[in-house]
């Protein structure tokens, strides 16, 4: 039985009575529902049956990611920070859908925004708040250097999310991606602007620390 | 300053003086040195040159990875387990790099080996023995889907390494990196055959978990 | 002369006459006509025209694909039963597809739909009924792991359909399709979303075990 | 628990002890064992252990694949023919490999060699053999057209091995999988040079058809 | 000086301005202008400003290839015929924008449609009509076998277009771009779509033909 | 019945002894026979073989392009010149095996070497040569500019043979035909390194302008 | 701290008010503002914008790239010539924002179009021109042999952008791109479509040039 | 004429023979050749073959890099200053190749190894020195983030070239040409270990701002 994992309805490919069912079984079985990569219509019928069927429940939209909480949900709380960082504004996005999943789980969030490797010192001046964090998320496009870059200056475990900025040959965040392959500093990699995944992972490994720190608590 | 970081000098592509140079730089201000994807004129380069340089230090060697560690080095402890777990056979390289890299660290090691999917039972016989580790590294080649379906039943970090193996389109990894960023379950990935990376990104996360325990204990 | 094997108008990239004069010749030579890929307005100009040229011809719709009936057209019946399955909502239409293609030639249909292995025990539910059909089509994007892992519970000959689904790298199908060809269980597989296709490979097959069933009972 | 699937031992990307440990297994638990892709450092391995381990055993090699049987081995046998064809030359080894899984499950096999469409009257004068195959596995490089070709002519269900032959653009195989994934006929597709796979889910079809020939038989 | 070289002004990427401006200058200079792939904004302001520039020019479209003619131009005439041949229904824009540049260049045109090879026996009815040539383009999409099959049934010189029908992997024409690549008959290629290379290089073979033929003639 | 096409054995992933006998066949039918690609091993099997089996045969061999000529064979002669081009010397190997094709064929040939752009004076150099050519095959590398530059400058056909030299992105030909696809001049194009293909529809062509050639002169 | 380096914003993928604000911020702190690859969206709502908060300044748009400058900005002026052509119309947008970038810088800009190779004696008509550039920027799509041919006349440096036209198999400026890699002749490379790069770096070495005229001078 | 471009012989591709009658035709009219990318084989076939026919030439070799210089040859001399960056040892090499084509054009090198992204003080601490150089190339393999953080630290021109280290996804230089193609500040690229074309590129910006200075002087 999956219980940890964090999970969310995926609306891309979807139609939209389709997001709306999935999106209310959650609801009725969790308390919360989580939809990630909706377009307006999908948020429209999403909000429209909702107003009928959970007349009570809240709906937070940022961007193309919805949450939808009954009116009873608790949050959950995790004792532990997850960092998230974007090379540029065009990255904004992506690392708005990691936020709310790791937010969702209760992590604390640190967000940094804007400091790519083309003005090196504004990522530079971030280091030692990088290091504060207890595992990083790290989004860029085009050539994807930043989270090398911060992968070499800081011992947290970094998770790159390729962005699908770009044009030409190696756009769409086909670059940006082989270069996180292929960077000379260590850290792991999530598919191109998959954003959910990335916030979905660093939460395991931020509940993994939160339940470390109460391991030690309780021995 | 790079401190915790795995270190490691990437044999491939450079000539055998150039590796011994670099190891025996290691061994000098880290008393110890770790070698990934050495043939065996690098390694044979490198016991001959530590057999003059180093007369005391000792070098073990697992396929093309090689540790040499000064007579004096004290190995670190962490108290945490990476499971490493192999799909079949060919995947077991590539999981020796990820195993030397996090024991070089001091985590406790939980090796499952030829789990594949093609054989969904022992896959399942294993469940729990995999949700009790801390992180988990799953290599698997081909088609790649081992990971996924263990990231489905746990909710441990799921490190994922395709493994080059499969012969056709989609051949060398290509099919098992493609499916392993596409997976519809939670993990994040390295490169192909990228065991180092997938070693020490565990390594990362295991010490901060191993950190948190500290956290706990010490408050 | 091709006189068994399943038959349609594929109507991507045709105009909507040309399309209505195929399918037309198709009701005027066989009492039936399959439209695959059809776009609303290329279904609306098909109805339009029967309503004049067969006005007593019925029409089916199911997604993209379309079937015409003259009045007095006798379905074909075959002694064998087709599974069709899918990992998850957005392969329903390719499911589909495949469907009225088998159901068209007069096969039973055995539908399981949504036992992707993110919910590895939905899929193990299911291994009794997917065991009993006589050829199975399984529908899977994103990684397409389904396939792989039911051909390795089942001996009987599944036929695979990568999905076009997913995003990022190896998204729209190629990550499954790639999966799929490296699978390390046993089998066949049609191109990206060939609902079509895998339908009348299944249709083939199902005939040849009716007409085995018949040969046996002649003897 | 596969029990009616094809098995095979790939010795690709293996050493030779660990083949012949594999093999040895088979051998024991099934009295059978097959290797595909096997090179000569891993065939002389496996003689050279067999002649220690298995004195009785018998060894049969066809290019490079090996199978070995127990001196009290009963083969199976299918009331099912198999046609395996190939358009050229070097398309043989490829369906040489189709055919020892074939005949190993005791299907009939038919093998019609060289019918490639640059002289389609070969193909043509084959067309009468080829309606009374159950199952045909085609195999073709280059361009691939073959399979299309017969699948237009036969309502027989065939599946296509695109073989790792021709040069430049499309070589190895890429132009012919493609090709066949594009068919504009019926046909499903296994891997490049998968002699294997076309072979495994030609016997489990073959297993099916003489399955109803049973079936209707008892009844 | 290129003098002896079909012209055509390609429209794709340019303003609607632009292509006015350059098909007019070529009937000022030449007496007619061709265009091709041209959408229908191009072609209305190309209508719109001939009506005030070029009052007595007459202008034919044919999907989206434009032809304008001064009032006083005077055809060419080539004693030669070029067969223009498509695989199905989709190839038939693509071989008329072919068919518009041979016949400008005065060239008899046989056109034969629709006898791919999922109907062999279509192809084979024509294969003394298609002897009769002097040179071939065979337009051919998804796998693009026509072309091999036709090559291999005739010594007429085959220009092989390869069209971007399909869907999938190797759609978009280039699986039969592939597949031309690699036929094992005899044939050129030109690239996915490009009727009008196709047609100017038929126009420069059959130019050479008929100059042979006059040179003959004039012996 | 395929009598006027071009044959040759294509030696490349055929056995030494499959080269040698359908070569001997070729001999024994035709009076002659054309091996391609045959590497050394393959050419000594050939030597050795025909001096048992045609004592009086003689074997011509250019590079890795063998002819076995019978002693009472009467070679064809065609009225028609094939001009054979290289941009450099490492295009020669390919322009060779062109050569062989149509030299065999009867054709007058006309090989210049070594104009590529780079110094584009010697490429304008040879301008009424190029003129005078019935045919053109030109063979060049890495960019693969040269044909492109002389279609512009001619209005004879020019067939383009892209080459396998260069390195990095688009090495091994691959850049040369891209671009040979997308040039802005008429030309159409045969496989990398395909220069049997090349020759051998040269031949085509040529055959075809003699026959034109004896066409007028019987009128 | 970058000061010498040409900015700009680059208005793909950001929304209306982001590319606004980062204008603003950039007029402010440096008198001038530099926009590429906007739309009209966005070039509308800077205009609105800059009405209210910068009604002195003036907004140059050339395409999609737009210059806002204050009232009291002071152009900059280097004392060196940057050489801009294109091969055909469809560069001239991508040659537009390269001239905006360096006239921008204080260059002196010599544009010369529409010299593709398919008319050489066009190109060669300016090579007296092309020499007394410092600098060269030449734009080129479908198979970009241009800057190919002008570097192989001259010794000025070029910079070569490939274009994304061109349809079928290289299209989209791939063809372009590896050709320009794999190019005969000494050139560097920006992505395909990057005019502001070719533009920025042609800037650099011109100031390089312009600071050591001023350096000869001052000596 | 091609007078001020840098000259190289490049040996892969051609025979040794072919190579030295190359290099001997080079030294005989230039006093002076440059042979790159030679094997083994080629450059002893070059020492072999000059001391006879060039008996007081001197050969200097660098890798795969050899240089012959007639006994009278004056070397050139330009007053610029080109900075040669490597990321890692495996770029050397490339770099090396670099180094002999300015070296040989009188340019003043500045070499400085080693200073990659992941030990980014390295990297800082040269700062002032890489903007002492006219111009900068920069060599890095995997991800080649070094090329596009140096260009974001300085305003002299810089050239990247992407190096075939890397292995898996990406590898063999792909990774690094596509993100240096995306890079976020100002560069241009040459081919993967494409060290002769950034040093000849280099040689013309130097020798372009040598001239500068001379005009200075001399105004
Ligand atoms: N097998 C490996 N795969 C990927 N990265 C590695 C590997 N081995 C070492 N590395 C990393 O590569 C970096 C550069 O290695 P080096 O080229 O030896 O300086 C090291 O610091 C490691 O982070
Ligand atoms: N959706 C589909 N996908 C692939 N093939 C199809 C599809 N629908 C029809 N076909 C096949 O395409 C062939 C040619 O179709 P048409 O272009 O309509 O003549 C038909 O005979 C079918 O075998
Ligand atoms: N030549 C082959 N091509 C593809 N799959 C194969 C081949 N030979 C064996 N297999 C399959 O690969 C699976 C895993 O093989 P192994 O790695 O030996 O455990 C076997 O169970 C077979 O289903
Ligand atoms: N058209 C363009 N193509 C490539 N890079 C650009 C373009 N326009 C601006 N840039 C660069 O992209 C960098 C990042 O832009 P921005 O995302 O606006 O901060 C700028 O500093 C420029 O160096
Ligand atoms: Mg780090
Ligand atoms: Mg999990
Ligand atoms: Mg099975
Ligand atoms: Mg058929
Ligand atoms: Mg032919
Ligand atoms: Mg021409
Ligand atoms: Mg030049
Ligand atoms: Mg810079």
């Amino acid at each position: 039985q999956r219980r940890g994992i964090p999970e969310a309805v995926l609306a891309e490919g979807k139609s939209a009575p389709q997001v709306v069912a999935l999106a209310e079984t959650a609801l009725e079985t969790t308390g919360r529902a989580l939809v990630t990569r909706a377009d307006d219509r999908q948020v429209e019928a999403l909000e429209a049956s909702l107003e009928e069927t959970f007349p009570d429940a809240t709906l937070e939209r940022r961007g193309s990611t919805v949450r939808a909480l009954a009116a009873d949900y608790e949050p959950p709380s995790l004792e532990a920070t997850v960092g998230i960082v974007t090379a540029g504004t065009v990255d904004g996005p992506v690392a708005d859908e990691a936020e709310v999943v790791c937010a969702d789980a209760g992590a604390t969030i640190d967000r940094i925004d804007d400091i790519g490797v083309a003005a090196l010192n504004r990522t530079l001046d971030q280091v030692d708040r990088l290091r504060e964090a207890d595992v990083l998320i790290v989004a860029a496009g085009r050539e994807g250097a930043l989270p090398t870059v911060i992968a070499g200056l800081v011992d947290t475990p970094v998770i790159a999310v390729p962005v699908s900025s770009g044009y030409g040959h190696g756009g769409d965040g086909e670059a940006a991606l082989a270069g996180l392959l292929q960077s000379c500093t260590v850290l792991s990699v999530v598919n191109i602007d998959a954003g959910f995944v990335a916030g979905a992972q660093a939460t395991l490994i931020a509940r993994a620390i939160d339940g470390a720190r109460d391991d030690g608590r309780s021995n």
